[in-house]
């Protein structure tokens, strides 16, 4: 299982270079111009392609429960389709219910993760602080899970409050571990929907009216006061609005340490869709929601600029027809979530193709930052002698117009349906395995777990 | 009881003119050159004075309760001082215990206030959101006390969190109320509180510390997008930080009706004041505290400007003797809380005289500003015919150094000890009747209480 | 000429009082409820009316010279219809050329507006600072001629740089003169527009391409920082961007003393009027032009805050047949300007209907606040006893059509053609005389000058 | 003329690894893990020290003439002093006088290069934009010259205006080349001059006075302004004020390409140096200014968080026995500028040890991003192999104090005298040649041209 890539560019957040790239047993082992290789490698011959490091997707919800049944693509099928799009390595969040203990909440996410095919690190969410909540996750984070989710919303299940917040932060601070955050103000949302409830006004276009712009920028600016409370740095999951980047903006600006992290939709996506009939508009029904027009510019330009450092994609499909029609009466029964793992590579080179950040900036935000940020570096994210052999072969030639009918995603819309994307993935590798060239070779249970440092 | 003042300088938020003002009974009977009055009416020289409305002074705390025993000013003692200091109406607030009844608190203070000699209304905080509470606040509103304030610090027995405040605007709303905000995060309070009391760091110096700045902007920037989701106006009072004014300038260039009243201690005085031998910087302990300089400018440009709307005195005196004492071996046991009532027209005067802003942008803060918003306009706080003969002389030349020995408030510090003044107070008149000639004349139970519209 | 207005809604900034106001001869003799007049005295019944003071325009170009010829409406005409549109007051600006002696052209301009039917007081425009501006400036305000407007835009014609600016700046300080700006980049528009002409790009949609956003936003960063530099006040004319109102802002925040005026049109307006067949976007074209959509509300907002003070026309009226068709071929030629004179209190009191202001900031803006700023108050712009009897009965009821068939101006085109008004003005007092009742009763000559301190 | 370095920690923008470093000749060879390398390679254990690639001083001034004659260190001086602080390249601007041919310039400057022991490259500066000018840019790019310097200040000698701005950055975008600017407005600056000298006031002290940060952030408001209506990037160098980063931070947010670069003495230093007795001040008179306490710390969060891209030193020292005396009587006729190419490395990894940045933040800031940005990738600025082998290995343990009796380059006082550095530069390598190893090895001419693409 050795291979050598020819005449690829190489792209690292440095920069781009031409050169090959030799990969033996399962990482990388040589990066230089015409490269010796041992008699009978493999020859790939890679003039025409990107190549980039395998996609790090930091934000997915793998079979994640709720009340309309678990998310629709589990850990197997969210692991191919990701390599369908270039990515190698997801990071999901083992999500406890309030009260039960973070271990047993990990153990069966354990559980569910043996069948996967793709390489896993966890985050843990923390949806209440006990007394025990403290020691839990110090055993974690020496257990190599040092990032704790955190929400600010959904207070009736998940979310906690500012005191809570702030011994999270102290906690997190003790064990050396990151705390992110899911940012909307819980109260005012519960607020808006009652609101536009009340009025009878109960259809999935609604769902934008009852959190917009201003409940995630207030979250964000609160929780970042919470974190230079308690000297933490903080990382705001799936932002979404101008006004949240300019509070993250102006956080950094006087010193805090403050990661931003979109995701393609927010960057493609307005919330006109919500407006379609016959409830197709709960297709895009998740939390953020999709964000009135201006706001998408204000995301690339952070995303060029480096005002926000990872794109993720908060993968967590719901089937239209079985799932979403839940909410059918109630806006606020629709289960929260869309699919988008496989999509993401395509839809940033996309971005590149159209100038809107360079492709280092790209191979940063979708691979390198995240493995920084999340202790996986530099064995993932990285085109490094040493560096697991994940790799995504992109070929900017052509277009792909994305369509449910083709993607491999466990769902029956995509949220991107008809877009078009500047080239495709061609080749995809997992340490070394080829996992994509037009069809996924993905072995059940092949995915290995990540601990981190 | 009538009088006639003769070549004063008139002055009204719109302008300044020179002209006389006639009083009859209790009110204003004429304002212009030259005036006729009967025969044998009292005839007041004010060629060298300014003529002000009598300040209006809407943030007053008398004998409020405390651990460590009510706030030492009584309603009758706070209504002298004020009178010396040529503020002739208060607004305090009915401090309701967590649970009690609105009306019965009500009542407590309506006893309390019987012995007061100045013209007083009430407004009512609402330390809690229970299934009465709407109810109260309709009745209070039709009976003429429609401003509610709320705490976003003291959690423990005032404060209320994010979903009752939505609550509180709701209501407020509901029955043409205002609602008024004490804006600091009291989470972020209490944990810096145990952050420092836990290092063994009692002193009074670790009380601005535990309420930095980012406490009372995240705080106003929150209650801003709470009042905008309610779609209510807000009042901010005691602003205290550049920051938050800040928050306050973006809201209303949004164009939200933010409302920003500031306090003399923030426009004078600054957080160096409380590193002082022998507990003397308990004398400062107040919420928020005293800021960093660098604070009071911004809050002078605020004031000339518009920003700020209205200055108030929190005035809430406590012995230092026997009451902050309390606090010797904790900060946080320290009576919140210092007095001002008395000084509060002639700092802004000084303010005047330097420049800092004009004297109609003054008598529009002290006065006719709080008039308007709190409903007491045009009876209070306007030089009209009509309105009630609440004046105040002030005299512009010579300077004054405020001094505990000298001032009449009860209590035994003055936290402008040393400030010297431009000019004094010369003659304060209630409803036509002089209170204040140098000496004070004030009756108990003179005052009388002012239902609002 | 002596009348009592009974029962009417008497409007200032500070409130709104219902009374009497009784005129003799030219003034304001009595304002009050149940006046007692002399027998004979005509009365006015204005229970239905709000009574204001007559507008202030401080922002007008009569006749103004351009290579298309003089701006269509002269001081009489301009005069007339300013009556019908409430208006009792302008201040025009003498428009020297480069070079000429600034008392020259105070001549002339006397000349033309000796024929005027309105109270009128003038600004003087420097269009360059050579050895005897700074004494024909000293001796303009001891004229009564204390506003100085530069141009920083038109740099072939009016406009001048930076230096210039400073020296206007310190030689309006040594005569306690005020400086006004039209700000825009003009280096910037000329490249713009020369740009788009290089392109064959000469419809008059171009014109606001050529002076986008952030051409205005620069021009008043700038000035702010001239005006820091040399210490003095600063006055923005017309502004007409969001940008520009954050940059003052900011300014008045940092302590600046920046008035900002805007118009109508930017209220009321956006740049989708340009894109129009048969050259009708010419009828738009004015500097700074129209605005996209966002622009107008941050106005609105500003106007209600008070971060936009006053608000004028910059009345400049062009004839679309035979003056801006000048312009057929390149948009630059089209003369920049248009009328509004007679439409500036209908549309400011539809904003009061519409909640976007008070009465009381529509007030100040449109008379108190020019008033004062440019010295003309008490004795215009108040209702006071003693000031001018120059009022405006307006009638909120109904709603008016605006158009180019019914309005005053002489000009063939509207550029509010359609836009619908609540409620008219009704009549309209210059000095206690009738100028307007639904007819225009003006008399030539019957204007006078104001010479201003 | 073969070595490798052992062990060492190698750092790249992306991050640090522990490996070895190989090179051959010129250039680095082979990066890795316990490289094997031809018998008799010098081998160089580096366990103890940080690889960093050879700094890069985007921004010096070699023997720049002035009226007090030229800057003290000449080539080869500042070459040597460079290789003693671990800088291997220098960036130095070609100064035309205003009219004269650039590329006559140009020959002049390479003659006085010959002598110089560093590698090299020339940014050309643009004294005024003549008729020949956008020809001459041109074929200076496609000569390796492709970065242009405008002044906004100056405006007697090398400073230009808005329009011959505009035409600098037309000619640059037709060549590819990027602009970089000198940011403060010249004409606040001479009338602030003229102010403090007509007052008497010529001490030091006042130079800063009259260049106020507001002067810099308006230079950097309008050029940004500029650069959007051209369509161009801009490069902002020697960045001094925390307001100029906020327009940057905005220009930025709203998607324009804005480089920012600091120096160390805008890091360290502050205005209060320039108050000091016997003219000591003079030292620090460099434009912009030393600014008040507060900017240093933006200038370092800007910097830690990616705002400010780039570090240089703006090397431009004069004795001040010899020529900063020629401004005894008059602070405008100081010679600007100060010495630092030789402490740039070792003050930021002083920031590196007290954590305000991290190590790869300074790697990219001193080397890599100077070298994408100004063409010279991954020739220089890169530990990548076939880069050349310009390393700095540096020494973290142990302090230096930094002093003109110690440093090496020709000017008889240090900036930071007395400021203790952390760590040192252990040795130096040009070109895989050791040019420094506590002793400077480095011949005259030996330094090598590089054209830039």
């Amino acid at each position: 299982m050795s291979f050598v890539i020819r005449h690829g560019q190489l792209v690292t957040p440095e920069g781009v270079l031409r050169g090959d790239l030799y990969c033996q047993n399962e990482t990388i082992a040589a990066i230089g111009p015409d490269l010796q290789v041992p008699e009978g490698t493999r020859e790939i011959e890679a003039r025409d392609f990107w190549v980039l490091p395998g996609g790090i997707d930091a934000h997915t919800h793998c079979e994640l429960p709720s009340p309309a049944g678990p998310a629709s693509d589990d850990f197997y099928q969210a692991g191919a389709a990701a390599f369908a799009g270039g990515t190698t390595t997801i990071i999901d969040f083992v999500t406890p219910e309030r009260g039960e203990s973070l271990m047993k909440a990990l153990d069966r996410w354990f559980e569910k993760s043996q069948k996967t095919c793709i390489d896993y690190a966890f985050h843990m969410c923390i949806p209440n602080f006990g007394p025990e909540t403290a020691g839990e996750m110090k055993r974690l984070a020496s257990d190599g899970i040092n990032s704790f989710k955190i929400f600010m919303a959904y207070l009736a299940t998940l979310g906690i409050r500012d005191d809570d917040i702030l011994r999270v932060f102290d906690a997190a601070g003790d064990c050396g571990g990151l705390v992110s955050v899911h940012a909307e103000n819980g109260q005012m949302v519960e607020y808006l929907q009652a609101h536009y409830l009340s009025q009878g006004k109960t259809a999935p276009k609604y769902h934008p009216l009852s959190r917009p712009p201003f409940v995630e920028a207030e979250a964000v600016n609160r929780v970042c006061a919470l974190a230079k409370a308690a000297g933490q740095p903080v990382y705001i999951v799936h932002t979404s609005t101008a006004d949240a980047l300019k509070v993250i903006a102006r956080a950094r600006f006087e010193g805090q340490l403050v990661y931003s992290e979109t995701c393609p939709q927010y960057l493609y996506l307005n919330d006109a869709l919500y407006d379609q009939p016959d409830f197709e508009g709960a297709a895009f029904v998740m939390s953020p929601p999709l964000r009135p027009l201006g706001h998408q510019d204000a995301l690339w330009h952070g995303l060029a600029s480096g005002l926000v450092q990872t794109v993720a994609t908060d993968h967590c499909p719901f089937m239209q027809a079985t799932q979403k029609i839940r909410g059918i009466d109630d806006f606020t029964k629709i289960p929260n979530g869309g699919g988008g793992i496989e999509n993401r590579m395509g839809l940033l080179f996309t971005g590149v193709a159209q100038k809107k950040l360079t492709i280092e900036r790209m191979v940063d935000a979708c691979a390198t930052a995240p493995a920084k940020i999340f202790g996986l570096y530099p064995r993932k994210g990285a085109l490094l002698v040493g560096a697991d052999a994940d790799l995504c072969l992109y070929d900017p030639r052509g277009e792909t117009v994305i369509s449910a009918k083709t993607h491999h995603m466990n769902i029956d819309r995509s949220i991107y349906e008809g877009v078009v994307q500047q080239g495709k993935v061609a080749m995809t590798f997992q340490r070394g395995r080829c996992v994509f060239d037009g069809e996924i070779h993905a072995d059940r249970g092949q995915g290995r777990y990540l601990p981190r440092k």
